[in-house]
């Protein structure tokens, strides 16, 4: 590739069916209900035509890919666990014991696991990917997170994966996120990209008290200061402040739309990796879906940067790709209705009245 | 039964299991998560072990019953479809086209409709309970809706719903509705019982415009001037201004209650019913779990008065049963969640820390 050329990631998404989307708008207008009374689930179904190109879609092939990786400003402190569960995690993702494991179990969809780099090498595990970049990053407080060609291996990572979920047919995908410390990248990812500030975005993430949250702030605040990232070049963001599993994030969300897989956003981290894949290549934007709001604070603002009011509200704040998996069954059941119902013909009741 | 004789719905709502639900507890907080991190999920996984007496709660056997009436206000012009609706809509169930049908199939979910009245008789169908008390209400407009006998007819045909739920092992229960004109009848009863004024909570229902809903709003408002219904005596406020199909809705929810079978609420009528069933039974109230919000701006207040935070907001307004049936996967999924999870023990993951 020459230096001048566009990189994989600028390419254009796959273009939405207009014509299934417009056939399905109208299937919803003769089914046996008032106009709009199933509210959301209604413009879900029209969404899936649109993404699919048939009136009637389907969603029996959901492909979540956990990707995990190691923070190296953990070193600060900003973290109620130590590095050491990410890899504790990978291995019960692998066991079949986390949350996003049995989720997946659950809604009949195929679990994927990448590890980017998480501090101590969990060896061979089935279901486990190995794309380590390194021992996690460079703790961003004093440097760059990632030099350039860590953050290009970390997005051909995430494109890996999608390609990998559209070779198997993939008609939803679902980006999950394990690695300590990372409400604390996502925290600077987004200030970067948005201006907020770190003392209005940072949060508990997996259990600091409210002195943790004021240090986390002040660590981000201060790495923002170091760097002085520029909100108009979000590569170079992810480069300083980002997380190997968030650029993979933003690579496979990417990736999915120029293949034509929807991909339903999960919490605050897989937000912000999608806030970095829309300001990369904007026309990623209408392939994206979003699961549910996180009681995590920064979450808010990723969504609203991204004009985006997620599909459930349960006070959820795990990650992994778990408040999107719960929302699958939404999903699915808007499709069945679509699908299933009869029309006002079908059932001999006067047209659609009033 | 002497005249002097508890009714049947004032008797004490089933206990709640408190050893169960604290050994639940104590699961939730050391499952591989930090503490409170699946947030709803975690206290619906507590509740069920509550209502059910084991800490690994299961939720394999769902019934929907769907209580069907007409309504004499419908006279009045307060709803844009007419009453021949309400029987063709009782076929369309039974046909299994309609959308709490498709909920049902796919969430595998027994469905039960009892007609308690629709103005045309569908004669005998497939899955429809006939317990017809009339050709529908009598306009509350002029009159009471109901006479004692009718009402205590329609209590009894909800109760005999949730006896039969009961045989079946049924370990929730979904009441729905169908009724032309019925959110103009919960309109009039969580008005009497709240003390709201019928402009505030007047809304659309199937699908009224601007003039409809005033309109709507002062027949209400009309009719509560001449009952001066009296909010300590909820039965009464049913006999004056509610509906057969919401009579028998209060009616299973407190049987159900009784039975130690926790309900899910639908929308602004189940709701309306749920006030009803609790200011006549106050005891029912922990039994309940509320599914959605439904657009219908009345609901709102129903919800407030029975301090519900429903668990979806998707602007669903079809009433059915539907909002509900659409919530069922997140109960499965937060006990999926509870039973299938791996401890930190198991998962040999420094305990729990911190």
């Amino acid at each position: 590739m020459s230096i001048s050329a566009t990189p994989w990631y600028q390419a254009p998404a796959a273009s939405l069916a207009a014509a299934a989307e417009q056939t399905a708008r109208e299937r919803q207008s003769v089914l046996t209900k008032p106009p709009g009374s199933l509210g959301t689930l209604e413009q879900l179904a029209v969404r899936f035509a649109a993404f699919q190109g048939r009136a009637r879609p389907e969603l029996d092939r959901i492909r979540i890919c956990v990707f995990a990786g190691d923070h190296g400003v953990v070193a600060e402190g900003i973290s109620a666990f130590p590095q050491a569960v990410t890899t504790e995690m990978i291995r019960n993702f692998a066991a079949g014991g986390a949350a996003v494991s049995v989720l997946a179990r659950a809604n009949d969809a195929e679990l994927e696991v990448m590890d980017l780099g998480s501090a101590v090498a969990p060896g061979p595990l089935p279901g486990v990917v190995d794309r380590r970049i390194d021992a996690g990053t460079a703790n961003f407080r004093h440097g760059p997170a990632m030099t350039p060609e860590q953050r290009d291996l970390a997005l051909d990572g995430g494109r890996e994966a999608a390609q990998r979920a559209a070779d198997a047919g993939t008609q939803l995908f679902i980006g999950g996120e394990m690695g300590i410390g990372n409400t604390t990248a996502a925290t600077a990812v987004v200030c970067a990209l948005t201006g907020e500030a770190p003392t209005a975005l940072a949060g508990p993430g997996t259990g600091l008290d409210d002195s943790g949250v004021r240090h986390k702030a002040a660590v981000v605040a201060e790495a923002l200061d170091t760097h002085a990232p520029d909100a108009a070049d979000p590569a170079d963001v992810l480069r300083q402040v980002g997380g190997f599993e968030v650029a993979a994030l933003a690579g496979s969300f990417i990736a999915c739309a120029q293949a034509g897989i929807p991909v339903l956003v999960d919490g605050f981290i897989t937000t912000a990796a999608a806030l970095v894949a829309v300001r990369l290549n904007p026309s990623v934007w209408p392939w994206l879906l979003f699961g549910h709001r996180s009681a995590e604070p920064g979450h808010a603002a990723a969504l609203a940067a991204l004009d985006a009011d997620p599909l459930l509200d349960l006070g959820m704040r795990l990650g992994e790709g778990s408040g999107a998996a719960v929302a699958i069954p939404l999903l699915r059941q808007a499709l069945s209705l679509h699908n299933g119902m009869a029309t006002f013909d079908e059932a001999a009741i006067p047209g659609g009245a009033p």
